[in-house]
């Protein structure tokens, strides 16, 4: 499945800096980034459990707001994409 | 259905403030604001082309990333979310 990360920290600090760039990495780790806080993610049900543990041991949420959506429509469906960045259908055909 | 809007546009010129302004106006229209840059919105099919139409005509492709995600999960299912927002569920029971 798909899952969409959102993260919406204030980058002003330092810490908050580097919490993004934490999350970033850990996002980054598993998908694809399409946004400057947005996430793509295909994992499996364990993978995701995963994500979730790394992402909520690195967020502070008094401070961050972290988002995950699952989505399950077909690749036709679920996304319409406009503008500067496009994301790559990893479930698409390869050519190898 | 709900539709995940998310929207990035650097905020560094005042037009691209503005444009943040207006998409964020057209997307509380039809849902709510859930993060800096992210809106859910609650839409039949009609809406989300309306929702579409309206905010291609506000931003700027060469500057600004849209992206719509479908989303046909239960209420259950579709958004893990933590930290300092946390969504209404229009589709759940009201209290009148």
């Amino acid at each position: 499945m798909l899952i969409i990360v959102t993260y919406d920290v204030s980058t002003e600090t330092p810490a908050g800096r580097r919490r993004l760039r934490r999350v970033a990495r850990i996002c980054e780790g598993m998908g694809q980034r399409v946004q400057k806080s947005v996430f793509e993610c295909q994992v499996n049900e364990m993978q995701y459990e995963q994500l979730e543990r790394a992402l909520l041991a690195e967020i502070d949420e008094q401070e961050d707001s972290l988002r995950l959506y699952r989505i399950t429509e077909t690749a036709q469906l679920r996304v319409r994409q406009y503008g500067t960045y496009r994301s790559v259908d990893y479930e698409g055909p390869l050519i190898a």
